[in-house]
């Protein structure tokens, strides 16, 4: 049972949050290879990092990967983010939890900017 | 002479700052319609916005376009950018000045994630 926990930033701004939300909900159809699709949030916004984590556990994870939900190597994908992680996987040794590259070292993102910066010129 | 400003958060991290300035010059080589395209960053990095967008209309720029390369609406996308364009806006009128669908709003972007997460699997 492989889960994919989509993890972004958090935002004061709620409509900001739920667009992640409604992301993760999108993902669900697409074709892949997760038993389950949940997002959660580094600060400001529920559920957090652990609570995401503790959530796909409780429904049965035995494979968690963590998907950065970011554009940059900054301090939250490089230290935030596995430090948040850290205590589910002492306390949940059985259950493997890997971190996938963050969004933004995507190759492709360079042609998707162009194209969104084309559409609004 | 139509310009790109790709306009990121900015980091302490200076590689992460760098990493955006070379995402920048990748899209040099890719195929677009723009006369130069440039990055600057809202906060914690150099170039600021208004920098960026004045540097290129020294460059001889008519008409820029801002792409927020962000993930979502937050704040900084439907408030912050617009607030720093503004007094470039007033100061160069001959300037047009647009700001395109900020990164996240692409519809790719959910397949993009998918893959990448699968990879990181």
């Amino acid at each position: 049972m492989k889960h994919l926990l989509v993890v972004a930033h958090g935002s004061r701004r709620a409509a900001s949050n739920d667009e992640v939300r409604s992301l993760c909900q999108q993902l669900e159809q697409l074709d892949h290879p997760f038993s389950e699709i949940a997002c959660a949030f580094l600060e400001l916004a529920e559920p957090s990092i652990p609570e995401g984590l503790q959530a796909l556990i409780a429904n049965g994870a035995t494979e968690i990967v963590v998907m950065p939900y970011f554009l940059s190597a900054g301090r939250h994908v490089t230290a935030d983010i596995p430090a948040e992680i850290e205590p589910v996987r002492q306390q949940s040794p059985q259950v493997k939890i890997s971190i996938a590259p963050y969004l933004g070292a995507a190759e492709q993102i360079g042609a998707i900017l162009l194209k969104q910066a084309v559409a609004g010129a």
